[in-house]
């Protein structure tokens, strides 16, 4: 912990002299990001076949699993086998890194590696891309929640079909109005479908922590349930629908989508509108005080995220 | 229950040879199959005038309230009483049949019976066709649900404005996807309008049982109540309603309508995707082995449906 | 009370021979209804501004807050601020007057001062106009909701971006169907995009009060608080919300609202339906004999509002 605070102190300094990434002018800063990227593991979404008709992803990018730009093409990899394999009906979602399911996106790498790749096959940019196409698979997903799933995590897991959520150990949240961000993979227009206008306002314009109980009480997790219960109950539901017909799953998922998805347009949108946001001065400013404080480094922050957005916003004294 | 087993058996004997209705070829079994359907009883859904303004529909066609083809003329009947008696303001809809609200299709008569019906007044088929109208009628519908709403049943219930459980004894469920069935009466465009996206798929690709308490939480019903407090709740709730003015009931109904009720359009695809995938070998395969277990003979399979659907998917040892 | 009874008697007296306002022809009555109006306050709403970014806006017109013709630009003037003010992040709405957060319509005044209002800026008349505005502005709106929120109060409620109750004190209904009259101020778009048809057909249709507690579980608020934690609750995250970019608060309420709110011509229908229903023959003698009973005057019928309500249906003897 103290090792991480110190690395944190280092990497501020390192910041303020040359910028960094989403946090500054991306351009004079490609080499010295380098090394405090975060997703420079290989495999962060791990796929295991359990039968031919049950997968599971695991997703492991230790030590919070952050977001970034090159678990793209992974997650993509992921997604394209769930759409192509004729045998799958049911893959599940968890984390393999204790408090973390999916968490926010990196802030460390140019902007340009998010704003330069090719868009997808709905001809989204790729994050957008990967989740509408997730809603749309053949493939029922579910995400099984323990730790935090917040930013890129909560839209992952609005983005699936079901979801699940340890009622002690999940967080889940949209902490990006904290930073002067907009949230920009879909959850503007998720949110109020599931949970209606008042509380998917509250998540998205208080940016606070919903934990377990408030979530399923919100509709934001279809049920919260007990952490010693959660794998055995997200196992067994997963088994009994990969026995069930594929086609019959097919009809039936494309039918609720026709009744509750929103447009990819509207989807697209949320993603300018993310892209629009970082680079407000007001936005840097928040951000960079906010890595200053340990995003990104230092446990304490990850974990108590809404504290310190709040004193992002605060003139330093 | 040892002699509803045995029937079975003899029945499932006919069945393999001669083919039963929607379970497998339906041309050769028009006599076969006649002493085998469910729906002989000519009086399945009994309207009460309790006052003029408030009606009572009891759904009464034991053992199982399974629903066929003949009942649809004397629901037909009912819903268009409903629609222009110029008294009526709320019609409660309830059950004669201990355990059972109203349940599913009736496999065992002819497909062409359900198919060569004459479509209804709105142009679907007959069953969307009266589910639709009792949800644009200008007369308050309301479901007391006590005993198993599966199917037909859970679809009547969706259709209808308001729906109360017994907390104890109501069972919801749409388990079609068990048997390889799309459910054909409206769930996959009512369900996540009511509960969201994510619940909705829970509830229709599980296909599980869901009790009075958890139909609560998810909005599948408006509220569950103690089973001794269901009849008076509804009764109070009713001749509440069937004070008010006609004019003004018809009015909010339809200003609600117009901002919550799906299409008829959407509504029509799902019948055809009933119908589709009944045909489907996959399908009459799950189909038969259900008759087999026990299915519209064995209370035991009745009740323990989502049981008996997993094993129809696994191959016989 | 025995002399508010008394005081009801006597101006329903008037009232029978001159018409009173909405209850009556309001052609022959201009002098005669100025002394009962409830609206001579002229600050109903008064505007506190706490910080820059956090307002405070206190509904007070005693004895019942009550709303009539003469608030709207009271009303008015508030919302303009609002949406003009260069700082303002984030507005609560509470009351002043124990017991009543925000009531009904004012059926004193002649029909005319609600019809011959010139239509707001959106072009809708000035109620409906206001709210839609509410909902639109690019600030955050929170209801802070003690004592009954009923009528004009649950509308503004619900076209407010976040609603929070006190669970032993607030009362929430639309009781407009127990007087014959469609409500006019949205409900019928609004509730069910937030709680589903069935529960928000049973809202407009039973006219019954909804507690705290249910109001949460149906989602027609986001929580209900212990009384006294409710201040509290909603000073510290109305605090939190006024740290936070206005830009950003902006963009993700518009991408919610693009997502969520209904159209300006479906709550327009809502304001022709309510003047429609006023004057119907049977609206009329319901509304006549709540004047007689006590509304407006009578502390034990507002609060009390939905049994006296199926008293005005029923014959006298």
């Amino acid at each position: 912990m103290k090792m991480h605070l110190l690395t944190a102190a280092v990497l501020v300094a390192g910041l303020a002299t040359s910028g960094a990434g989403l946090a500054a002018d991306p351009a004079a800063q490609a080499d010295s990001t380098e090394a405090r990227r975060v997703d420079k593991k290989t495999d962060q979404f791990r796929l295991q076949r359990i039968t031919p008709g049950y997968w599971r992803v695991t997703i492991d990018n230790p030590p919070f699993n952050i977001y970034g730009p090159r678990a793209m093409p992974q997650l993509n990899a992921v997604i394209t086998q769930i759409e192509q394999d004729p045998d799958v009906r049911v893959v599940v979602f968890d984390s393999a890194v204790p408090g973390f399911f999916l968490t926010h996106y990196d802030f460390v790498p140019p902007l340009e590696e998010s704003t330069e790749m090719p868009a997808g096959t709905t001809g989204l940019p790729p994050l957008p891309d990967m989740l509408v196409r997730l809603s749309r698979a053949p493939v029922v997903s579910i995400v099984s929640i323990r730790g935090r799933a917040t930013g890129v995590g909560s839209e992952l897991a609005l983005a699936s079909d079901m979801r699940f959520a340890s009622r002690e150990k999940a967080v889940l949240s949209q902490w990006e109005i904290g930073a002067g961000l907009v949230p920009g993979g879909g959850p503007m227009a998720r949110l109020p479908r599931l949970m209606g206008r008042g509380r998917a306002l509250e998540v998205l314009l208080s940016g606070n922590d919903i934990d377990g109980e408030l979530a399923e009480r919100y509709g934001y997790v279809n049920r919260a349930l007990p952490d010693a219960q959660l794998d055995a109950f997200v196992d067994k539901l997963a088994r009994r629908i990969s026995t069930f017909d594929k086609r019959a799953i097919a009809d039936i998922k494309g039918l609720v989508n026709a009744n509750s998805l929103p447009s990819n347009e509207e989807i697209g949108k949320e993603w300018d509108a993310f892209i629009g946001s970082v680079g407000r001065p007001s936005t840097q400013q928040r951000i960079g005080r906010l890595m200053e404080f340990g995003l990104q480094t230092n446990r304490e922050v990850e974990v108590h995220l809404p504290d310190y957005t709040v004193k992002s916003g605060t003139p330093e004294k």
